[in-house]
């Protein structure tokens, strides 16, 4: 059932550790079937060596194992969460990549500096408030995705591709799971730019407007030039 | 003898270079045999590239070398302190992994600011205190576990499998030594993000009580609900 | 056509990846035969993973593609300004890599603080200034290298194969494209070194300029005396 | 002539970009026969992915050639002049790896901070002074050699097995060029760690004499226990 979902969703996972995005088994991918409203998502706590593209478990949005014998990842709720919300999204990315991470501990948001950036973003990598008591107390990884949910109140995530959750790390999406990869490495990397420039110049101020919008129109949107035209 | 105890200290010892937690021969894994009171561990500054499953010694309790031809590690007395004192592990791992080294050197904690150090240590990884003159000229690796168990005197080391040795680097431990591997890993990943959140506020707060209760929890304990259920 | 231009091309654009420069594809790199005037570079957004030599397209000094089904990296008219205005140089290179991005996000030249440096520059990496809105409301990628040139009204591009472009990344240079390589990976390590510096010796003065000129001398223009003599 | 000597040299050569200690050409290694008053180093400029164990040249201490057609690294006289004055050691290697290049550029010994360093080490690794003019103008780099020994006058050596010179980068040295490279992986890794206790304590002080004692002479001189019994 859903054998090229499943390989899709496979591949994504055991790109994240060969990017260096992930140690040990922190971090999970997951590609949705719109159609059907199924997602495969990587099975919890299983080491990235030994995976294979059937260990991946089948979800529906209601939450409800559809295949598989393993216990789905323990962030499945915040995955589920992230498809309802955003409906053009076909991939959902976690990793707790270190200088994305450093910036969701210090709860700070990635500032836009430079065209690097601009090239994946309208702004900056927004960071979301710190959940609440209750909040952790209850359907915890249900409520991670209900404040990011809130924090894109205003943004478009097609315009963001990335969020940091505040005290705890990234999460990525994308059109398919194959750029939502995508989009954590280079939130990963931008957040590596950015603790050097800010080491730099510790005042430093966010991109200008005007090459902000070149830079990322040149990607994306009816405008977009860079690439090659899509059969 | 104990041919299964010296394979898993093997793979154990040659996992650190690997992980990148070891330069030079800078590092040692044990595993302990509790029903025999044995434990297998590195002999002393044989380089991992040449390291083979049986040239793991054979120490027991008392420290007496029980086989092989090598000089264990001359870190083997700390090890076995760690052994007598802390009766639930087994294995016991020490590198100069670079930023947690950085912190042992600068005498300080790593402080707990996110969720990837909430899912390995209930709190700050500790640091003990500095060795006296007395202590560095007496038994010194012996008396170097000393000052790690009475670090330990109020905290459990199943909640924290790490410790700061103030001016040298981390020991870390787990039920397995593949555990306290993985513990090594967790400890240099986490304290290399602390100095980048560090750069990014200097003044962080440590993590709210309720989200650090909750990630350890989640992966440790009666109600932990990450994984696969051990069958 | 000009069949071992394109392999040259695209031997250094998979360079760039191998030497940790590049991520996704952040980058490309030009060889010109200047005889016919036709330059080879990478097809805009094509994964290195797949890049094949016979990928290369070639463009001619008006910005006409000559040859190829792809387009040309987007930055194509960025290659095309420096080639007209740099007669010298053979081959141009455009990466992200981080720590000079870090500089040319902050606006910052990186200052030339000892012989690694002096070994391939005259002096400071220069950094543009920053582009007008009307320049990147017009032909943005022409005006690039119009910003670029401009920088080097004063400067010999054979004394500093390198430029940082404000807000953005580096481009370098070189009598051959594996040479402008050679500046990438130079640009990087020193931009590295020059943050270590920096954090060490915030108020640090650069090179005295005896040494700067032995070691900039000992390998470039009659009296270099550095490698082997050619046939 | 020397063919097991050129092998050792070849060895150590390529052992340092490998471990991650050399970018470019940025670095060379050398081994003498005491008994033949020749040493073994790496041609100048020559890439070490192409490096042959016969490219070595033999130079002997009055400098002159004895074998080879390729011209010596340019750092020759620097070798030579280290062969000259510390008499117990077998190898030399110069490296431009990066933090430590950091501490030679700011013109900072290397702080002494831990056990790591102390187990190389019985100090700081200590930098040069500057280097006049005329200095830079004369024989230069047998003048570099001549600043390294000045440097040394009250230093043994053997307690010291790396020196930064100010503005340049490290030199390391040993009984075996074999060592010598240890020594530039040792000097590398303890500049990286120095560098993050640093921005963790600004103010740290050295670490106390009687552990830095204790490390050292655990691993060096007559009461070392370190290691195996030599047969």
């Amino acid at each position: 059932m859903l054998t090229e979902l499943k390989r899709e969703a496979y591949e994504a996972n055991i790109a994240l550790p060969k990017q260096g995005l992930i140690n040990l088994t922190f971090g999970n991918a997951s590609a949705i079937d719109r159609a059907q409203g199924i997602f495969a998502i990587k099975p919890s706590g299983v080491d990235y060596a030994v995976l294979k593209p059937e260990d991946m478990v089948l979800v529906d949005l209601d939450g409800k194992r559809v295949e598989g014998d393993l216990n789905p990842s323990s962030d499945t709720p915040t995955h589920r969460r992230l498809f309802l919300a955003f409906e053009s999204i076909g991939g959902v990315v976690h990793t707790h990549s270190s200088c994305a991470t450093a910036f969701a501990q210090a709860g700070r948001a990635i500032p836009i500096f430079g065209t690097t950036h601009a090239d994946y973003f309208a702004g900056d990598v927004p960071v979301t408030r710190k959940m609440t008591a209750d909040e952790i107390a209850s359907a915890y990884e249900w409520e991670t995705g209900n404040v990011i949910v809130e924090r894109f109140r205003d943004l478009d995530p097609a315009d963001y591709p990335a969020v940091l959750v505040n005290r705890h790390a990234p999460f990525t999406w994308g059109p398919t799971v194959a750029k939502a990869v995508e989009a954590a490495v280079a939130t990963e990397c931008i957040a590596h730019m950015a603790l050097m420039s800010l080491q730099l110049a510790p005042q430093l101020e966010v991109i200008e407007t005007e090459l902000l919008n070149k830079h990322f129109k040149r990607k994306h949107g009816p405008d977009a030039y860079y690439g090659q035209k899509k059969a």
